[in-house]
């Protein structure tokens, strides 16, 4: 029994690694569809979507499915629940993969307000984090995740230095103002990326070492609301 | 046995119920902290959302131990996994009320752009929706939930007038551009809420008709990324 259910739960860790993979492409893509002008590619990121949403739907039967099986481990059933939010953090950067995908359909029918600098950088700067954190949950390694966690600034300073730049532009041409405001709703998908990676992070520091560092305000308070 | 379970599902039920009326009593606040330029009720919101933070916390721990009973019915189970869902969504309205706080006490230092009308309707809307979505899961009542789900619609509409709105105020003259930003987040926060009850509804419709309509392009797809 206890063999079959470990092979269950290697096939949940293999499901969220996918999804993952999946996740990380649409925000990959949407960000190159504004950095090149594809309007293709932001399309694919729209329809994409779905297949994170079908991930989410999978992954919460195979859970629930696994719970139902008889009196499993503390330890695995800890697993199980954080999968499941785990798949809904990476559903959620979905969300905001089709967000930036939009926002970008709607910037490339203008001429250009700056050199797109900052959204590449902290797009990659939130894909390594995800990147980590997945990395971290599938290799039991909660000192990676920790180490995860104080990155969530430099996301959001980058975040608050585009978003007075901005402002900037609209006070000197307001003409500039729906395309800035879409650069600001691009940056702040960004970093709200950064901050489902968090998430991904403190469930995994919870899951290896039994600590609940979510909400932790010392860590995460600041980034958190805007 | 299943008698203790059954009590123990009713405590996890009255913590959800309080966790709910704290979180509907965060938005309340927030709003009435911009409307009566009350900067101390701003303060407490900031204050409370560790209580929601911590329900959640407790209600993982509680969900998580009754997992850990001895098998309970698969309908016992699914209930509980959407607990956990619901108590995750209750967490992120609070979020939404102290970001509306702080976006509170900055525009309590300015003259008021505009009369806030629309502002407390999406307000009162969002809640009502909550509250209604919260009360169906009580009562298990999946019709209730279903007819949550277009309501969500006239919220977003009455954040894109109001952004548009601001956008013109903007365009008329720049020196807006600080106070018609921080309205726009507020905004946004209110309709993110009419999200977060849209999805407790959907969860609720799957856990009373087995029919799993999160995602569901035709009801939602407009409404949520944004």
């Amino acid at each position: 029994m206890q063999r079959h259910f470990d092979i269950e739960l290697e096939k949940l860790k293999e499901m969220l690694l996918k999804m993952a993979s999946h996740a990380e492409q649409s925000v990959t893509n949407a960000i190159k569809s504004l950095t090149e002008t594809n309007d293709d590619l932001a399309q694919q990121v729209k329809r994409d979507d779905s297949i994170l949403d079908a991930f989410e739907k999978e992954i919460d039967e195979v859970s629930i499915g696994l719970l139902a099986l008889k009196a499993p481990l503390a330890s695995d059933l800890r697993l199980i629940t954080i999968a499941m939010k785990i798949s809904h953090d990476l559903e959620r950067v979905g969300d905001e993969a089709t967000t930036i995908a939009r926002r970008a359909l709607e910037l490339n029918k203008e001429p250009q307000l700056k050199a797109y600098v900052d959204i590449p950088r902290m797009a990659q700067m939130g894909l390594e984090m995800l990147h980590d954190a997945i990395d971290a949950f599938v290799n039991r390694d909660p000192a990676k995740a920790r180490a995860i966690i104080p990155r969530d600034k430099d996301v959001d300073a980058l975040n608050k230095q585009l978003h007075r730049e901005l402002v900037s532009f609209v006070v000197e041409s307001p003409a500039t103002i729906t395309r800035a405001l879409n650069l600001m709703v691009i940056s702040k998908s960004l970093e709200r990326i950064a901050d489902h990676a968090t998430n991904v992070a403190e469930e995994v520091v919870y899951l290896y070492e039994g600590t609940d560092i979510r909400h932790n305000k010392a860590s995460t308070a600041e980034s958190k609301p805007s």
